[in-house]
């Protein structure tokens, strides 16, 4: 711990160096050399903090995992009417993806070559899946669209979700923004575009 | 041409090659070398039928290109109320994204390095951007809801559409399967998921 210290780096800040460039030139195509010059310190300063970039592409997935599996565990996600636990589910995932932007791009784009991404694949299926479900109880409610198969608007509604990792960029830390994003898939999903007909 | 008959590659089953590999290598991963080994013949029989892999990167993304104005084209997406012809054109440009899948996920992949990225890319942000006048159109004539930004729910829309060349593997050639996905997609974005409250 004393040599760790000599260099300005917690793991923390080094994690978001990290994810940085795992989102720019792909986890597969970076390596130590990229991740030792994008973070301004030497290989062995790096391996001070963690046993390799695996460990943190298991931290970085782990911190949006983290953040997506804390929203099923809120109090409104497991009370009240299906449909109502799907949207707050739904609005709450948005933020998540919004407050954690860099971790979940990441996590949406692991493909599958290693044990960790294997492993994060599998958990962010999990995480889809507890959605689903969520999806069939409101269906058997009566609360949602007869018509619609259950599992194609869950794919739907994450691809509708997740696309925000791709055009989505802040302005500036925008609670605000942040509001209207989430009340607009919410909205956009649940309630739909049109006006009564 | 007499030379170019002595194999049996035409240069639209040479291109249907290529956007394989595109795909699955992504455009910059790929040579000349990767596409003689996938089509099984050698470089200069591919020089026969095209300049170079940027020629055939702008022969796929134009034949996804064409498709997806084509739809712009069309009866239906000129005349009645702007509501219905957004909703025209979402469902026909889900057709349009099965019926060509690769050459879509080639599109939609594109990044920008060469002049023909950029080609590509310009004229998909020209698509979308006619779909975001017609539903601007929509909500001017009142058939939109008020409380939802239009640059947003254009970006969901597309966020939506567009994740099926994600995870939409065709089962064998199936026109219901296709109508089944268009519908769901329309339903849910103009009408959403919802049973009315």
């Amino acid at each position: 711990m004393t040599t760790a210290r000599r260099d300005t780096y917690t793991p923390e800040t080094l994690l978001s160096v990290a994810v940085q460039v795992f989102n720019e030139r792909g986890y597969d195509g970076t390596s130590m050399e990229h991740l030792s010059k994008a973070a301004g310190i030497s290989k062995s300063s790096i391996y001070h903090h963690v046993s390799g970039k695996e460990e943190l592409l298991r931290r970085a997935v782990s911190r949006a995992l983290d953040g997506l599996f804390a929203v099923l565990a809120e109090p409104a996600a497991g009370r009240g009417r299906a449909v109502e636990r799907v949207e707050y589910v739904t609005r709450r995932t948005v933020e998540v993806l919004i407050d954690e932007l860099p971790y979940v791009t990441l996590l949406l784009r692991v493909r599958g070559n290693t044990t960790t991404e294997r492993w994060a694949m599998e958990r962010r299926r999990e995480f889809d899946h507890r959605v689903a479900e969520l999806l069939k109880a409101a269906a058997a409610d009566g609360d949602l669209r007869a018509d619609v198969d259950i599992r194609l608007a869950t794919r739907l509604l994450f691809g509708m979700i997740n696309s925000l990792v791709e055009w989505y960029r802040p302005h500036h830390d925008s609670p605000a923004e942040r509001d209207q994003l989430a009340d607009t898939v919410v909205r956009m999903a649940f309630d739909g575009l049109r006006t009564a007909r």
